[in-house]
């Protein structure tokens, strides 16, 4: 094999293919990228037999072949070489010449005749959405994924589509975060659940902006998404995913209209009186337009109080702190609507709009002073 | 004690006496920052024994007092308030009162009465110089202190003043890293070793520019640096330092005159193919025009060749990559010149000037090679 590109499309793609990597795994082979020349593409594909990862760059190819090598150390070599072009040969002995401006590397490579090549799926549906819309999606609801090893379907997402909507939906068993997303296109209803770990590689490589589009596909047992010249197909979790439509009540006693900034300031500042071991609640007082919220632990207290504007009820009830944090850090609108029920009820942070809703469950605040 | 003060600058001071607070130590005490409030001022003291800090800030002082509060805890909080005035009170518990707009927190204080102040030193000589001249200075000779706890005077840096000149000098026992520079007045000779944790911490805390002057006193066995409203002093490190001037040889059988940056970035991909541990050193072939750089180690081989221009002998001589690199990183002229004796001699990178001189040690290839 031989063929030359340019320094900063194999850097660029060989980052992308490392996310596809087992960090450390008793099989090399699953360590290693492959790389293949034809035509006038020079192709990268790894696979950690989860997920797997083909990106395509231009080069002049003057020998068609392959060799795979070792990711992280062929990584770490490109990033370092000058700004130029590349030159990547091979010899008889898998050998790999990298030549670059004056610098002159010899690494070894494998045959590779043990890769595990991604897998052809046959997508029944591709739905086109942009890659900031995923990304955004992603990093809106992964946060209530739970990595509880005993119930895998906590560790994916729901990906459900009906008609031009695409709903995606984590749950942990104390919280769901729920976000719709509007499609240019109508398609026929999906309904899968994506691993956690896919939507976190997969948010890492998709750059683009709001026009950048992307493709998903569904299969039986895959996703895919395609975009740019990158493919990524991962396996799909088994099983019937959570009604959580049957979770949610539109009923509310009390609704709470705040500013979200201040509100997660101030949450934010009382996180330092409590340590992770202590599970401590915050105490939120809500009475007439003030919401206060208290917090009295061995480090100290902190008291303060927000202006709202309120509905309803009077109510006491508290919550684990982190959980309000990351529901609002994932939506951006300036000021936000809260429902609750009661104090032992979950509370509901949603839009109007239906483009999100934050469910969080309340923590019994006698049991958690005794 | 009750008192007004900025957020911003309580925050400010509060990040910059955390420098002489120690992490973990069996005395509380040392944890804690001393507040004072008197006259319009408020002053931080903090003290790990060896280095001490002293920081005024502006403030309404209500009622003069004093308290003690665990620093980094004490920082957390006032971090996170919101941009505005604080007010802070105590009261007979030695609890502390923060208010910040609706925000309050009661935490716990100390009386402090074993906190140890700073001493108060008498400087026989006082130095003036640009902020950014120090912290540079720091910065360029840091690198070659050693920590070995056998030879604590290796672990500070020698500041030697003669005139209107300021020599720094560092070493390990492998390299030596020199830098002079020049003071706009002239003053007596001095000679002090200074703590390389002192001056880690004090180019922490010097973010001023060129223009921003300071203040450096010397006295019997102690060390104090002003500027803005901060005094810091550290205890000098007993003996006497080693005559490095007779290290260091200025004839030479080969001078080569080479562009930095290329010769750093050559140097640094080649130690991708060595682990630390295996202290395998970079192998230089310096002949006519042409220093090859060569690395041939378990995980491959490297060659790369770089233009120079050359006087005297051709050699060949390896190196400590990491070394080499410490020192380059510590220049920022485009081209530099290396002289060499012979492969068993030290190299020395000088400029013309007499601005620098970094000192490296050669490594025996016949015996890395065996």
């Amino acid at each position: 094999m031989k063929f030359t590109c340019s320094k900063n499309n194999l850097s660029q793609a060989v980052s992308i293919a490392l996310k596809a990597v087992s960090p450390k795994t008793p099989s090399p082979i699953l360590e290693c990228i492959m790389i293949e020349a034809m035509g006038n593409d020079i192709k990268l594909t790894s696979n950690d037999t989860e997920l797997g990862i083909e990106t395509f760059i231009d080069g002049t190819v003057l020998t068609p072949g392959k060799i795979a090598v070792d990711a992280k150390f062929f990584s770490d070599i490109i990033r370092k070489l000058p700004e130029s072009d590349v030159d990547i040969e091979t010899d008889e002995n898998n050998t790999i010449h990298i030549r670059c401006e004056k610098a002159q590397y010899d690494i070894p490579g494998k045959s590779g005749d043990d890769f595990v090549f991604l897998p052809q799926i046959e997508p029944s549906n591709v739905i086109e959405l942009s890659q900031y819309t995923l990304r955004e999606t992603i990093r809106q609801t992964i946060f209530s994924t739970s990595d509880n090893e005993s119930n895998k379907l906590m560790s994916g997402e729901l990906f459900e589509i009906t008609g031009n909507h695409l709903k995606v939906v984590s749950l942990d068993g104390h919280r769901i975060s729920i976000r719709s997303v509007e499609l240019k296109d109508s398609y026929n209803s999906i309904k899968v659940v994506v691993p956690g770990k896919t939507l976190n590689e997969i948010s890492k490589i998709i750059s683009g902006g709001i026009e950048d589009m992307m493709r998903v596909g569904f299969a039986n047992n895959h996703i895919s998404f395609e975009f740019d010249r990158t493919k990524v197909i991962s396996r799909l979790l088994d099983g019937e995913y959570y009604k959580v439509s049957q979770m949610i009540s539109n009923d509310y006693s009390t609704k709470v209209t705040i500013n979200r900034k201040d509100l997660y300031d101030c949450i934010d500042r009382a996180t330092l009186l409590i340590r992770e071991s202590d599970k401590k609640p915050v105490v939120i007082n809500i009475s007439n337009s003030s919401f206060e919220l208290k917090i009295n632990s061995s480090f100290g207290k902190m008291d303060e109080d927000i202006d709202i504007s309120k509905e309803g009820n009077d109510l006491l009830i508290g919550f684990n702190p982190k959980f309000l944090l990351d529901a609002l850090r994932a939506i951006d609108d300036e000021t936000i609507h809260i429902y609750l029920m009661g104090p032992t009820s979950p509370c509901v942070i949603k839009d109007d709009l239906g483009s999100f809703i934050y469910l969080i469950l309340p923590v019994n605040i006698n049991a958690a002073n005794r």
